[in-house]
């Protein structure tokens, strides 16, 4: 098991599955690490879910997610980050992935990165009291109208630079096309709180929040992405996570074995 | 009609049309520019096609598409892309789009943005005897796995800098959400060859490619974007091109009218 040994399954990834059969699956497969949601959570409960991963043994590589900050009235979202930063902080995590939230009504896209960057500098106060870090996920620009406003790595970079307690997020899926993207893996270096993996899909299938694959099944060169990330010094978990409708309908076991073995062939090699 | 002077139709608006029903579509609604696509010039007659639209009195203000360069043996795609600048020069425009090609089966995007750039440069040979521009189409990333490596207006305006006879497309589509936008406009001035616009639809339809909506109808702030082109003295004319598939379906001169109206009322008062 040790070529999985940082390996954490994104419960996502088994979209269907329970904390407790997440849990579980991790547990029947040797994978010593999980990335939960809140949703399914709460579902099971905050306390008893720290109570079942801690006696499962697994860490927490992340909790997602915070964000949705780009209304312009956001302060029932600030509410809302701060009891998800004390949930994470409960789930003795200290990753919060924050998604911050897409365009508005207004069609203002400076405006609404500007909230962004107001509300994250409001979080940061919170999340360092309960020595969480907000991760900021730089999201696909497909995403930037409905879902995250932040389109690059430089972008969250900036954030994280001016802000204590907050970091970044790499997902394969998201940075992989960015020009600038060499440079501002080095320049993330010791900002990089989670690395996530998954592969694009073309083509892009009929929802496309749903094109990923396992790692190896698409068109991101996984290899030297991963190598890039390694030579940061990034020594933390690497987080499998796949929104994809035909890998939701799978069996749990089934699909853990295949995130297993793509992420043993493509990414483990390369760290 | 003074308020669509720069008004130029995309044929690929009314797809099923004809290049002959295209031109009567645009005589009928007082529009006086047109851009044309290599395929359906080709089904009429490249010279019956020049002829037509010259009778006409229309301006062709580009000539779609030239591009896919990115194969590693690329010797075909250099000889086609060499024939779609004699074609733009015989229809009387100095503006073939360039679509230049995903990512191959190598997976090495780096790989394919330099097979880009080469081929650019000896491209530029060529459209320079022949009058015409390469003008550069960055394409939105969620393209760049399947269509074009380059995902920015900086990496358009790299290669335009470094190459005579080259410009780059500012298609609102592609370029809407870049953090470094206003930036790039800005140092993009002289090397914008077109200017073109549509609007992003949320949620993205089924089809990516065909997540377009006319004017006014999406998540893009059209007004500031226009403005912003035209503060660069970009004095060309400004295609409409709209792929989607109830536009498609849908009556030709109902489609034009309503391009017309997007036009009017929201890039005609930013030029």
């Amino acid at each position: 098991m040790a070529a999985v040994a940082r390996l954490s399954l994104n419960q996502a990834t088994i979209k269907r599955a329970t904390v407790a059969e997440a849990v579980e699956g991790c547990a029947r497969h040797g994978i010593e690490s999980i990335g939960l949601w809140r949703e399914p959570v709460a579902d099971h409960g905050l306390d008893r879910t720290a109570k079942l991963v801690a006696d499962a043994g697994l860490r927490v590589s992340s909790l997602c997610r915070g964000g949705f900050l780009t209304a312009v009235d956001n302060r029932a979202a600030l509410d809302d980050n701060r009891r998800a930063i004390d949930e994470a902080a409960a789930l003795r995590t200290d990753v919060l992935v924050m998604v911050v939230g897409g365009v508005q009504p207004d069609k203002d896209l400076v405006g609404a990165r500007q909230r962004v960057a107001d509300a994250i500098a409001e979080l940061s106060v919170h999340a360092g009291g309960a020595g969480v870090t907000l991760a900021l996920e730089p999201m696909h620009p497909v995403f930037c109208a409905d879902r995250g406003v932040l389109s690059t790595l430089s972008q969250a970079l900036d954030l994280a630079e001016q802000n204590s307690s907050v970091g970044v997020v790499v997902d394969a899926l998201h940075v992989w096309w960015d020009p600038d993207l060499d440079a501002q893996i080095v320049r993330a270096g010791p900002h990089i709180a989670s690395y996530q993996v998954c592969d694009w899909l073309t083509p892009v299938p009929a929802d496309v929040l749903l094109g990923r694959g396992y790692p190896g099944d698409g068109d991101i060169d996984l290899d030297r992405l991963t190598r890039h990330v390694a030579a940061t010094g990034y020594a933390g978990d690497v987080e499998v996570e796949i929104f994809n409708a035909g890998i939701w309908a799978a069996d749990f076991d089934e699909v853990i074995e295949r995130v297993k073995r793509g992420y043993h062939d493509v990414v483990e090699p390369a760290l």
